[in-house]
Order: C-alpha cells, then structure tokens, then sequence
C-alpha cells in the first residue's frame, strides 16, 4: 500500500529538518513547479512522436524522466502545504468536475475541448 | 487513509473510460503539465511576497489554486503512466538522493544551492 | 541605428548557414522559447523584489540575463520565420490592440486587468 | 526600414504613457514572459507535426500566433528596459556565441548539441 499522505510527510520533513520553510514562498515555489515542468518537457524538446516512442523503451531516458517528474511532485506537495490546499481531496474533485464537463458519451474518442463536444468532426 | 494508487487509477479510469489513451502522446503531456504549472503560476504575477501572503487567506483564492495544483497532478500522474514510470517510488527515491545532496548539519537554514554550501555567507 | 530586419537575417543566416531550417518545427520552436524563458526566470527565483533590485546593479548578473533574453529573442526570430510571421508588424499591431484595450485616462497607475478598469479601488 | 529602437521606444512610450513602470518589476515580467510563452506553445499542444504544417496555411491561426508572439517580443523589450539591458546586443553577441559553438563544418545538417558534434552518428 503506497500512503499519499507519507510521501506528503516525507516530503515536509525533509523541508523541516533543514529549516527550510522560510524560503518557502509560495510565489517562488509555483516559479519552481514551472521551472521543473520545462526541465521534463526539455527531453521532448526536438523529437518527434515517433522518436519519443523510441526513446521511453530506453531504461536511462525513463529513469531521467522519472527524476524529473518527481521535482515536480515534490514542488507540488511543498506549495500546497505552503498555501494551506489539501492535494489529494482537491485531485479528487477536479476528475469529478472534469467528468461533468466531459461525458463519457460525448468525449469518446474525441479529444476536442468540452466546449466544443457537439461541433461537427 | 489516502491512497495514492487509488487516485492513479481514477485518472487512468478517466481516461481509458473516455477513449483517451491514444491522445496522450508523453510530449503532448509534458506540454500540458507546463501549461498547467503556468496556470498556477499566474496567480502570484503582479503580486509581492505580502500580499501573496494575504491572498492566501481567501477561501476563494486557494479554492482556485488547488483547482491549479489538482491539474498539475492529474496530468503528472497521466505522464507517470503514459511513460511506464511509477511516480510514486520515483518521489521517494528523489527524497533520498535530496537528502545526500544536502545533508542536513549544512543545508540547516541554508537556501544555497547543494554544491555551494560550504561558501561563505 | 539599429535595424530590426539586419538582425532577423543574421538569426536566419545562422540557421541556414548550418543547415538547421529541417530541425525548426514550430512546436519544437515553441518548446524552447518556454524552455529559454523558464532559464530567464531562473534568475529570479527565491529572491525578494528587494534582492533583485540589488542583484541588477552587478554587470555580471545583468550580463547572464542580457544572455537569456537573446535566446528569447532569437528563437522568436526563427519561430516567426518558421510560421511565416512578421513580428515587426505584429509587435506594433498588438501595441495598438493594447492601446485600445487599456485606455490612458482609466488605465493611468492602474495595474487591473482591462476588463476591470472601472472597478472600485 | 523597420527600427529596432523605434519598436522598444513604442513600448516603452505605451508603458509610461500609463504610469506601468511602477509595477515592472524584473521578476514579474520574466513570469510574464514565460506565461506568453506558455500562450504561444498551448497552440501546438495536441498537434502532430503534420497538423501543425497544415495549421500554419490558416490565416486565422497564423494571425492568432502572431498576437502571441508579439506579446513575448513586447514583455521582453520591457523587461530589457526594466534591468538595463540592450536587447538588440545582446542578441548580436550572442549570434557571435552561438557562431562559436556550432562551427559551420561540424554543426551542418547536424542537430547534436554543441559538446557533443563530435559523436559518432
């Protein structure tokens, strides 16, 4: 069983036993969030679909990209505490808003955006 | 207790219930979880660090950005799987490497970065 | 005086002189200018309005962020190319929108969004 | 003849024409930028390389790129002004950098990153 709300606690420890929770200002830790996406979206940079496909079937490359989208899950669980949101409750409610605005029967196969579910193919 | 493999798969069920899969191409992802980490970002443009300080006292406002962290992790999780990476385990062994990085008698207090902790203040 | 096309054509005149122009996919443009933005904002993370104003009175820092901003620049010059954008123009028609959306007399001092000009202090 | 410095005296004129400049700070506009980064890359967000090409003969999407490119190029030449740097230079420098790393004979046709040209193919 992986418990969300250790690796939330690890991650704040981590924070705490360094004293470091006085550098964590929201508005640096959201820049942080976005420096840490473009370093993931860095190992796409100049590759095709086609390469990228290549690419994961490669240990390394997926063990970097793991390295990466963990900073970013990390910078997450640190601004949401900071800011006072609980990450988990509010994953849950945003799949059950974004069920309502995309139908099963309208979304099907069909990656428009939800306001424009019922345009023409 | 909350799960964290129990919120992996209510995204993935998201998805796969609506067809999705084929859309989810790993740099399509690593664009969105960009695009959605902007979206966070956009919240602290314009302000200071004190009256970041007092927006973060308005239900609404933090309302708003959980809706904000909530997509960053939804998509994440999505990336996770759509890569063959197990998130989780990738989080906590990022944690450990951290702590090597920066071992707590000289990282205390400190926001240097990891190979510049012996300089001078 | 400084000619905005002479510096486009040494963008694309470094480009073609390589033989890169097969590599400039939009997207992949795109990409990189986030990427290079992100670098940009790099230099201002954890650091208080007031830091920063002290950190842009050192030549060597104001000299690594001129660097960054060149990429900005450069990768636009070659996205514009790549899309067949002139961005002269564009640049001043989006000055002219801007002007009309944030009228001198209500938008003086007032750092609103346009469509909120008129609302209570 | 298109002006380079008539380009950032029109921004910078748009600017103070409103009093803005009190609330130009270095670190917003790079937050800035990288948010019309983002902008600029959402258009080619779910897009294969081959939709893109066909994207790019629309008028309306060329048109709807143009207005977010220029806002990058509008955001940088503030954020220049705002720290003190000549953008125009800068670039040129760094052409003249760029000409440096990827030498004509070894960087021909070849997208490998500068240290590593030397790489077997």
């Amino acid at each position: 069983m992986r418990n969300f709300d250790e690796l939330r606690d690890r991650v704040i420890r981590f924070r705490d036993e360094r004293d470091w929770k006085q550098f964590h200002h929201p508005k640096d830790l959201a820049i942080s969030i976005t420096l840490e996406a473009a370093e993931l979206l860095e190992h796409f940079q100049w590759r095709s679909r086609e390469e990228v496909a290549t690419d994961m079937r490669d240990p390394a490359r997926r063990s970097a990209l793991a390295d990466e989208m963990a900073d970013v899950l990390i910078l997450l669980l640190s601004a949401a505490d900071a800011v006072g949101v609980d990450l988990y409750e509010a994953a849950l409610e945003k799949i059950e808003k974004n069920a309502r605005k995309y139908p099963v029967e309208k979304a099907r196969g069909n990656a428009r955006k939800y306001d424009r579910l019922d345009d023409e193919e």
